[in-house]
């Protein structure tokens, strides 16, 4: 029986700003050993026996960084397919979409592992025997959910309350004293998120408990259009008909009103990386309780979390802090306030402040540009190509583009005049020439890109042709 | 009676990392009224009347960068003597310099008022109030020093016990209890490190308590050369004769054993500015108490200062914390420990890390240059040129150079040839190639450079010709 690790990769992880940001949320952090939690949430399904294919339902803006992500570690070559949301829709949308699609192409009696994109999990082998275990149960027709053992008094996640695998009910997330009665009596799990079952077992159950949610989602499958190409399928979802799916979660639309759930009791090492707490505590800590990534200088500091890639951090009689510093925002947050993370994440994205959005590096399709400074009538950007890629054949208005190579090889098209630009040369687009970047070679293109003019907003650029489908009226990016 | 006010400029303000730098120190440091400390020291003697010269002791190393500030805010077109010491030597040499200097060019009945480059006086009216009578009493052949009224039990000065104008004892710095009992007192004053003497006076009392520095002075004096140019004058110290002057302060050295010092008492809202707790005092506190400088998101904050000039900084639940962001490091200090920062200073210093020595930006004769990014094979910087100003006629072995210019207008000398590149315009300077950048302009020139070759340190430079004499062998700078 063929068996489907289906990966939810949603959310935007404002507890984890200035890292996570609405363009690079918190599936994408990367962690010390170099990993990003989607990397990882990818080889936990792609580990296990006979899988070949990894579904992915993730926002359409994320496709081309997701798949940048699998490219990097899918060394065992799985067929990756994707099911890309116009925006979020909480996870019956999401699920019942991913059951359609793999129903359709593979048959109803297809088991679907569902997985979060954002959670650890330290013990592999332990899981995949929780995954053995669920297999065994969703083949029997049950809808399977795992519960993690929990060891501390949790507030932030529902519970289950079981006995063996059978669940007695789904309680919401408690208070502190509720937690520890349900810590102490052994009986309740947490509820992880991860699902098991063959994906004609929930479509019927989705049938029976949510009939409108089934139906709007059939209705958005069959208006949405499937794209193919270097082996990975796209299914973009509808916009329009998206909209008109009810806003659901599984467990409410399913799992707590069904008698076919089942639980698998896990203890996994599973953590879902809920704060600057959890994640600074990846970090194994000095003498002092100090958990240091990146150039620190300490005097007096003891507890503390620091991370910061690039710059010096000097630090000075504090205790319990958190320090996260990027390139173009900074956090300092008390350890007993992480939770609170998200006020600044939503009161910046309130004020339209570029830092809840987007990283000075922007990924795209082709590769990634990073503005380097920005002054009165200029703009400096490092731009990298991936090999065989391109940026759009495109024409701005109103800048004048100066590119000077400074590692790989470019090939690029300057009005009607094709030719190599090579390290340490340089090439010169004036406003109004129809121009087009390729990197024709085998690594990566490195190229330094001055822009020169009165106006120099991402959104002066016409497109004439993309490989990538950016062609569309309002699709201001490069 | 000419009275020439005499700027000593010296010491790291180690404190205030990391806006203070070894060779960005604290005089330097700007206010929120964006002068700087050293500014306003030039202009608290440039006001007081009849001043028509100010002398400057100061590191040699510092010499453009203090000309350039002065020349932001010399309206009245005083003109600016130096003495450049080749290092640090304490305030006996640096007085004794500049005594044996304005003696020699104005004579010894010549009032000297001595003042720091790194202090605030808040109340300018009091303070002329104050070097009146100062200047009253020098003209009777005494050495005055001023004596601060103290408002709070400082442990940090020195204090001069008085009776009226009457010196009775210098005390070093005192514990807290003492300190609270000359507060009690109202007999003792702070040591401000201000004075006011004619040039003979302080001579001859050199003569009787500190002979061998004045002698050895002398010597050093007669070793060094003036320069003269566009109305400024530098005595340039001999640095071997200079380096056998004893080190000593000019408290210990004369004032705490002539019977002709004189103490002028005042409330001049005097602040020496010694730490990021007294800096951070200078802004205003909204109604948690919290002083912003900069773009910041707070939740749950409380009396905190925060200095960012570029970065978004995120806050969440803490209090009584000094939070300093710069380009290349950051500060979290607890308001508590604002003494203590200096041991990172030193411990930067010890591991030669650039961040106790130099920001991104670094002052040259010519303007400045930022590097905005390094990366293998390549570096880039914004070199920007003052106008009438240019760079040596230098050649690199290693390295290639892209010029793009994005204001103003450069003359370019590029081997044997010599022409103009206007905004948006680029040149290339081929490794090898002899060349000079120089702004014929009246408005800044502001360049991007993208430097390209194997190794691209600042030593890689051969100068031919510089207008800024630093054609010397071993001057490793652009």
């Amino acid at each position: 029986m063929r068996l489907v690790p289906t990966i939810l990769c949603g959310g935007a992880g404002s507890r984890l700003w200035p890292v996570s940001r609405e363009q690079h949320p918190k599936p994408f952090i990367r962690l010390a050993d170099g990993q990003s939690l989607l990397q990882k949430a990818f080889l936990r399904g792609a580990e296990l026996n006979g899988v070949d294919e990894i579904l992915t339902v993730t926002n359409r803006e994320l496709f081309f960084k997701t798949e940048d992500e699998y490219r990097e570690i899918n060394q065992a070559k799985l067929a990756t397919s994707y099911i890309l949301e116009p925006f979020g829709r909480n996870t019956a949308a999401a699920i019942a979409a991913a059951a359609l699609h793999i129903s359709k192409k593979h048959g109803p009696d297809t088991l679907m592992l569902v997985l979060a994109a954002d959670h650890l999990i330290a013990d592999q082998a332990a899981f995949e025997q929780a995954v053995s275990e669920a297999i065994a149960l969703a083949k029997r027709e049950k809808i399977v959910t795992f519960g993690i053992q929990p060891d501390a008094p949790e507030t932030g996640y529902g519970y289950i309350e079981a006995s063996g695998n059978k669940v007695l009910r789904f309680v919401e997330k408690p208070s502190l004293a509720t937690a520890q009665t349900y810590l102490d009596s052994g009986n309740f799990l947490w509820n992880s998120g991860m699902f098991c079952f063959m994906a004609g077992t929930i479509l019927q159950a989705m049938e029976q408990h949510c009939p409108e949610i089934l139906a709007s989602t059939k209705v958005c499958m069959e208006q949405s259009r499937i794209a193919q190409a270097d082996g990975f399928s796209q299914l973009e979802l509808d916009a329009d008909s998206f909209a008109a799916i009810p806003d659901n979660s599984i467990d409410y639309a399913v799992m707590e009103k069904s008698n076919h759930v089942a639980v698998v009791p896990c203890d996994i090492g599973w953590n879902d990386i809920g704060s600057w707490d959890s994640l600074g505590n990846l970090t194994v800590p000095d003498e002092q309780g100090n958990r240091l990534d990146g150039q620190t200088m300490l005097h007096k500091v003891e507890n503390c979390y620091i991370q910061s890639k690039g710059r010096m951090v000097g630090v000075v009689g504090v205790s319990n802090l958190i320090i996260v510093d990027t390139p173009d925002a900074l956090l300092v947050v008390d350890k007993s306030h992480t939770q609170d993370v998200k006020h600044i994440y939503a009161a910046l994205k309130a004020k339209g402040h570029t830092a809840h959005k987007s990283h000075l590096t922007v990924h795209r399709p082709w590769g990634t540009y990073t503005v380097l400074e920005e002054g009165p009538g200029f703009k400096i950007k490092r731009i990298e190509v991936k090999p065989g890629a391109s940026l759009s054949l495109q024409m701005h208005h109103h800048r004048s583009e100066h590119w000077i190579v400074v590692n790989g090889m470019a090939k690029v098209l300057n009005g009607d005049h094709e030719f190599l630009v090579s390290v340490n040369e340089s090439t010169y687009i004036p406003a109004g020439h129809m121009h087009r970047l390729e990197n024709p070679g085998v690594i990566n293109l490195v190229m330094i890109e001055v822009q020169s003019g009165a106006y120099l907003g991402e959104d002066d650029i016409v497109r004439f042709q993309d490989k990538y489908g950016r062609c569309q009226v309002g699709q201001a990016q490069k």
